[in-house]
């Protein structure tokens, strides 16, 4: 075996080592979603508990001079709600906070962190159950958040089916393009409401939960955009071995990002390889896609799925050439 | 509000703060066993679900100097088992690996942290789960373990009653002495076989899962000894709003130490206020701790439970002031 660093196997080559050398392969009849999704599910008698974790690391996934204490808090516990609202009809409902933090950090900070984890927990009716507190140089932020599912209403991002529709539920490239003028005038510049805006949508996303809730009984797959739609998209035609056709034109952006940045190209950069927007990603059938548009007027449709096991660009009907120029996690 | 620094207020004082402002304070009938014991516990259906999380950092919890990537993973796994035998009869299921690692990290190191936790695992019977897997300058590792019991047998450390006897499964200060020795010495140095003991009960530990199985059906209460056999025995009587003499000559300390270490009273620091040592105590009645011996010869009875709401210390029967020199977690 060669011995190469880690950059050079990037991301999904170690979740690959992970799953293939690593998890199990018994055919455990209590897992019901395995390794690998946004979730991992085990039945507990009539119940699914559905499990994600997530760390979040300082000066990798968020800067102390860029946000407040207080939505840094709010966000962790936002992102693994993401999570829990990409699997389906399941409820989020207690979370374990493990936190690093150097031990000359002041009290006031600590209590604002707390503050945002618990308002986002209030939101949603989950329980700080436990964790670990320990010292460190930087702050690590370790969340596992559990949801339990009493029905059958659980979604996958495996199970996409040839001719569904590919929905979103809003607009994409404003968290990235909010990094990108925090990466240039930091926290603490003049912005105007649009930038504003941009920043809010990096600082502070909300999960879809009750989107997710509502499209559980209608949809064949579904996944969360943490990491950018076309990471998203591509995750799902992966897992379903199938493809798509993405309609670029039909991608939506928000008319804040299209006023803070003008150019084309740079806005369908922001929103086909952005990450951290948090909106949801599904697949349905031509028929149920109008149902949901109606229960949910904010939807739109981007795309469908094929059996080319690739995505493929169009733009007013034209084939298109994009190269993928998204964020490296190694 | 004074806005003082983390390391003034202190572990204890920090997880009061969560525990007071933060945590839930519904009387939620489906929590089993709330923030503060070793596992969180909720039921569902007839089953309970117990959840424990643990953050380990370089250069505060371990050094990579000092000990190998398998040794870690197999230790990171052990201590979080170790808390879920804190519990009763209590099988270890999921486990959720959180890693971060710097992107320099070679594939070898990863590959054999990894079979480390493999390792630890299969011993169990856990299932690893998922994760998340980030960059980052220096290795967190973040674990958290699932496990369900089906029975009724869940003790708790609040449930000490007069005139226990306090139990404990095997010797204490092993993994303190041995890291006194990995600060002298470093990894590479020809260590006796006493030290090598020493070193292997710090780098290597086994949590106390049989035991605990066996010991559920007849105690009153029981915790690990991870931050040391004081700080134990500390939680049980505060949980349990009593006190306790401890007879400090009946304290079980290995022949390794004592050959390694020959002043009595640095054993006694050790095996008092060294940490990471991973063995029960608990607390029984009299006429069930004779029992308990006979279906585990290695146990030693240390002291007893009284209402005096501190801890007293004996030798030879005589009171002796000790004063507290642990390790002090910011």
């Amino acid at each position: 075996m060669k011995n190469k660093s880690i950059s050079s196997i990037g991301e999904f080559g170690l979740i690959d080592i992970i799953k293939k050398e690593f998890s199990s392969k018994t055919n455990n009849k209590n897992i019901v979603v395995n390794i690998g999704d946004d979730c991992f599910c085990f039945k507990s008698n009539n119940n699914n508990i559905f499990v994600t974790k997530d760390i979040l690391i300082e000066n990798v996934h968020f800067k102390k001079e860029w946000t407040t204490p207080s939505d840094l808090g709010e966000k962790a516990i936002e992102v693994n709600v993401s999570d829990i609202a990409s699997m389906g009809n399941v409820k989020p409902k207690y979370v374990f906070i493990g936190l690093a933090i150097p031990k000359t950090m002041n009290e006031l900070f600590f209590r604002n962190l707390y503050i945002g984890f618990k308002k986002a927990c209030d939101k949603y009716g989950i329980i700080i159950s436990g964790g670990d507190t320990v010292k460190s140089n930087i702050i690590v932020i370790s969340i596992t958040l559990i949801g339990i599912c009493n029905n059958k209403q659980i979604v996958r991002r495996d199970s996409a089916k040839v001719n569904d529709l590919i929905g979103v539920t809003n607009t994409f490239g404003n968290a990235n393009a909010g990094i990108e003028l925090l990466h240039k005038y930091g926290l603490n510049h003049k912005y105007t409401n649009n930038e504003f805006f941009l920043i809010s949508k990096q600082n502070n996303p909300k999960s879809r939960l009750k989107e997710s809730i509502i499209l559980s009984s209608y949809i064949n797959s579904l996944i969360d955009s943490s990491d950018s739609l076309y990471t998203s998209i591509n995750n799902i035609i992966k897992n379903s071995n199938k493809g798509a056709n993405i309609y670029i034109d039909k991608i939506p952006i928000s008319h804040n990002l299209k006023k803070v940045f003008k150019k084309k190209k740079k806005q369908l950069n922001f929103a086909l390889f952005g990450g951290e927007d948090y909106e949801l990603i599904f697949t349905v059938s031509k028929s149920k896609a109008k149902i949901i548009k109606k229960l949910i007027p904010k939807i739109t449709y981007i795309g469908n799925i094929n059996l080319s096991k690739k995505i493929e660009y169009f733009y007013n009907g034209e084939k298109q050439k994009i190269k993928y120029s998204g964020y490296k996690h190694f």
